[in-house]
């Protein structure tokens, strides 16, 4: 059914096909490719990283390294040995699923072009049983499957995830056939009766079920939970068992359904939780949802920076005690934030509960988004919460996971606006767009007009073809403690909002309109005492973004000795310079003016101190706030 | 010079003179008469006013009781002994204040020949040495001066107040000639080698203030500070000092210069106050103005409820202990919270900080608006914070000060919207009006629109004859955290607010237009643990409206059970029936609907449970706001 769906894309000239989404959670996103953003705050973004972001990457894996080289080493085009770190592999096809996706939305004949090439280099450098791996290939071909760590899995996931784009984007099969060769290999050889095995860095899993839904070849689906299953029981192999983390940094101390507390490498639990969701959507397995609710709690509630970013230590790139949550040395890689985001986005899939969305969007709008200037052509990889003037943005990095995981992720924004089921629509995020998708065999067009995250004010129109019943459910944010409502000019009555959504169920007829209006003060925010280092501060907030202060706005005051309290009032203001399209927040510390700029656009102009958490000076009075 | 543009004035058949407010000042109330009301939030209400708190007043005192037959009595045209309490000539002239007031923007005819002929009752029954009072006429010729309570000088103050009014509406003297041979009586019998006399219930200071203004005439200011200074010295009289309260109970424990603390009778303390902030303004004295300041902090920080409502015990109509604030047997006499709108009112005017206009604001949109229902005939004398269901509004009292002095009072609100001097605009209430005001010689037009306060968005046209400088400034009200501004469309750089006051300096030129943006969340508030009964405990309170649950809207919960927490989503929605030009809100708990209406509309409809202060869960979570 979804092939013969394509087959007509193609035959009416539509190269874009449906992009795949786990498709047994009871509720499915409406994917990018039906969501058209028109919107202040994104479009500028989506036009940095089709201009920048994916320039940048082609240059970095193409001519600036060894990336694309390697493959054409492996497939006999060039001569040499591997250059490079063992999983470069990846960011090549993290690259490839960017483009894949800017593609869908922007048909660019140049940059399908540069795919069928790359696709070819990877195509031969696939070998006969279907492994595909450049650094083993290359260099140590008789020692692939020897050690855990060395993110063969990993690479062949994103490898999956790429080719899907690609077919996606494009109906051609070029990419996906490898893909698909790559996994029979890996159920080949892996699998009950056959080897055991742990990925050292998980992807695999989540991959597998996206090959699954593509392909309806349910045999990558049990794959997938093999793989789950082999965790914790000490399978793994290789040196990282020895080393000062143990099986724990990658997950693999207890079986996944014993997990309670967060621990290891930050991005490998995203990306292992994302996969757990996917799996125990499909399979029905409670446990598995049990063990991912209770972790949530743990990240969430005693391990996550208010910016949504996790993983405080650069040690293991990952997590260490409760509430051990420094600010300067915060590590929050960009790619933890970004697994934050996949993660949430299936907890929220899993449960319709908008409170996996609240995280979600607090990881995107300060923990991902910071990861990248405004250009699109600058990253973090490393995401403090202070910073002494020395940490800024990179071109690119030996490691390069977070720019190219920045390349795929941006370009899926669309995906994270709305789900559906037959008799429900859920608005998660407010960003301008339109969207076209059918309800009950009825074609909807919706539209959103806003300037969220600036304002809470929110237009949003509904015309099906025809009228039709359905559940509107329009997420109050987690920040929003008061909003208001109007259908057609008329106020809500709401009796009450149920898991973080406002429900309006009725016929909907062409040109019904609704306006919500959440209420967005400036917020100071508290973390709980247990965090040592925020004792006596406060992070300022607005809406989903957290500020921060940075020096070049605040030249005459040192920025370490700036002290709020419950009376500061707050202007907000329109920025300046790089910052024109922002609201930024000014106060006053003892007749200094302080600027608080949002913390994802800080080190995008004078390199300078900046600080998330401020000083706090309590105020008794008789009635407070 | 006043009397001569009273004149010009009446040349062109103007008959509303400027109001007289207290000129030293280093800022000035712009008058009601300069200031046209219209506003969703007061213009319904000064219409009930029109229609019926004066049509009540008129009727209670004129056909109800022997309010006016007193009168007659004592002039001779009726027969009998004084009839009612020794203070009901004031509920008279307040009466008489409200309807001079009303004729200022609303001339009619009726209402004139009322007062003259009323004025005519009064003049007849003032004494050949000026004197003046029923009661003591009537019924105790020869005990004049004998008694500190009996009220003789507040209702001679109330006399004089009413007698400017009518001076100022209608240009006649009728009513003055009376009120200043009333004052030169007091000033011939009291004084510096004259009789010591301390007045039980503070009133007549003001109003000397007042007469001085009205006919620069400088001995009645002098008498308004020598009574001042009497007070504290043991030369109070009657058996006040030997009841349980003492001479604490009228402010005659400590010479004023020294007052700290707060003590007694609510209303009289802030009549006393008021009256010293205008003595204190035009005969500089610091003393006066660092007590005012003392007993403020007491007041507002120990001794307030959060509607602004002053005076917690039945008692003594007054205070008792810090932090005694029950809300069942919350006295918080109406009196006494405009009695806090007129001391707060000079205490900004003393010192141009907005400090004083938060407090006022509280007191008068929570604790004054409280004591008349909406159709501005029925009225509270008291103002719990929380009902069984057994306290109402009434038509009247037999101590009836309440209803008249909110007859007064009501049509006086736009002398509370704007502050000015030679080169300054305060702006302190957020009202729809349009004003007309002279600034150093040119004739200035300023609008206000806004839906205050149901939202905070407010829109300023300033339309100077020809462009002239001042410095405008905008109040940001303390419960208000943040806020945008822009002048001409351009947003407006704030380096600071001081004083509570966002300063806009600049040549304003025909056309100069201000948006102002207050985010106006609902808020849960909490008292000082000190305040026992408030113990995990929250108002919920949206701009400067405290909300209540009332059980008409709450029908399937008990309202005592109720409880909220940070978690709780408030839904601003429009209100119905009575309420439908109001917000209301909505929350859940456990399952119930909860509705929340401004605390000044409660018991407007059908009788019930009420609660300001609503049980509280505290919710633990890594982040709170």
């Amino acid at each position: 059914m979804k092939k013969y769906i394509f087959l007509i894309f193609q035959i009416f000239g539509i190269t874009s096909a449906s992009v795949v989404v786990a498709q047994s959670y009871q509720v499915q996103p409406i994917p990018f490719n039906q969501v058209s953003i028109e919107d202040g705050f994104w479009s500028p973004r989506l036009k940095s990283h089709s201009l920048n972001t994916l320039q940048t990457c082609i240059h970095q894996t193409r001519d600036s390294t060894e990336r694309i080289n390697n493959f054409k080493k492996a497939a006999g085009l060039l001569e040499g040995q591997h250059q490079g770190i063992y999983f470069d592999d990846s960011d090549v096809y993290k690259a490839m699923e960017g483009i894949a996706y800017s593609l869908i939305n922007n048909p660019n004949p140049e940059y399908e072009k540069l795919l069928d090439d790359w696709i070819s280099y990877i195509a031969k450098s696939q070998q006969a049983d279907g492994y595909l791996n450049t650094f083993y290939t290359l260099n140590h071909p008789d020692e692939r499957w020897t050690d855990m760590e060395k993110h063969e899995m990993y690479c062949g996931g994103h490898m999956i995830e790429a080719a899907i784009a690609h077919y996606q984007a494009t109906g051609k099969k070029s990419f996906l056939d490898v893909a698909v060769k790559f996994a029979d290999y890996l159920d080949d050889t892996f699998g009950p009766g056959k080897q055991h095995w742990v990925p050292g860095h998980e992807e695999i899993e989540l991959a597998l079920v996206k090959l699954y839904h593509t392909t309806e070849n349910k045999k990558y689906l049990d794959l997938a939970r093999w793989l789950l299953e082999e965790r914790g029981h000490g399978h793994g192999k290789g040196g990282i068992w020895e080393s000062e983390w143990g099986p724990a940094y990658c997950q693999d101390d207890v079986p996944v359904s014993e997990i309670a507390d967060i621990k290891g490498h930050a991005v490998r639990a995203m990306y292992l939780f994302t996969g757990m969701a996917d799996v125990a959507s499909e399979m029905n397995i409670p446990e598995y949802v049990d063990a991912l609710k209770r972790v949530w709690e743990d990240v969430t509630q005693r391990n996550m920076y208010v910016t949504g970013g996790i993983g405080s230590s650069r040690s293991n790139e990952g997590f260490t005690e409760d509430y051990d949550l420094p600010n300067k040395t915060a590590y929050c890689e960009t790619c933890a934030s970004i697994g934050m985001v996949f993660w949430n986005n299936r907890m929220n899939l899993l449960s319709k509960d908008a409170k996996y969305v609240d995280i979600l969007e607090r990881s995107l709008y300060n923990g991902v988004l910071s990861g990248v200037n405004l250009e699109g052509n600058l990253f973090f990889y490393v995401n403090p919460l202070e910073s002494d003037g020395d940490h800024h943005r990179q071109r690119w990095f030996g490691c390069a996971c977070c720019p190219s995981n920045i390349s795929r992720f941006v370009p899926s924004i669309g995906s994270y606006i709305y789900l559906k089921n037959d008799n429900e629509v859920f608005v998660n995020l407010y960003i301008g767009n339109e969207a076209n998708f059918k309800l009950a065999n009825t074609n909807v067009h919706l539209t959103q007009k806003t300037n969220y995250p600036w304002d809470g004010e929110i237009a949003i129109s509904i015309d099906p073809e025809t009228s039709v019943p359905f559940n509107l459910k329009l997420r109050i944010p987690g920040w929003c403690k008061s909003f208001g409502a109007s259908l057609n000019g008329k106020t809500i009555e709401v009796s009450s909002i149920e898991d973080g959504y406002l429900s309006i169920e009725r016929k909907w007829a062409p040109g019904d309109k609704i306006a919500l209006s959440l209420e967005m003060p400036v917020e100071l925010i508290k973390a709980d005492d247990r965090v040592a280092e925020n004792k006596n501060k406060r992070a300022v907030q607005r809406g989903p973004l957290v500020y921060c202060v940075e020096q070049i706005d605040n030249a005459t005051t040192n920025i370490d000795e700036i002290t709020i309290s419950r009376n500061n009032i707050f202007t907000i203001t329109q920025g300046e310079g790089k910052l024109n399209n922002m609201k930024v927040l000014t106060t006053t510390d003892k007749a200094n003016k302080l600027t608080f700029i949002p913390y994802f656009a800080w080190d995008n102009r004078e390199p300078g101190k900046m600080e998330v958490w401020i000083n706090y000076k309590n105020q008794s009075s008789l009635y407070t706030n």
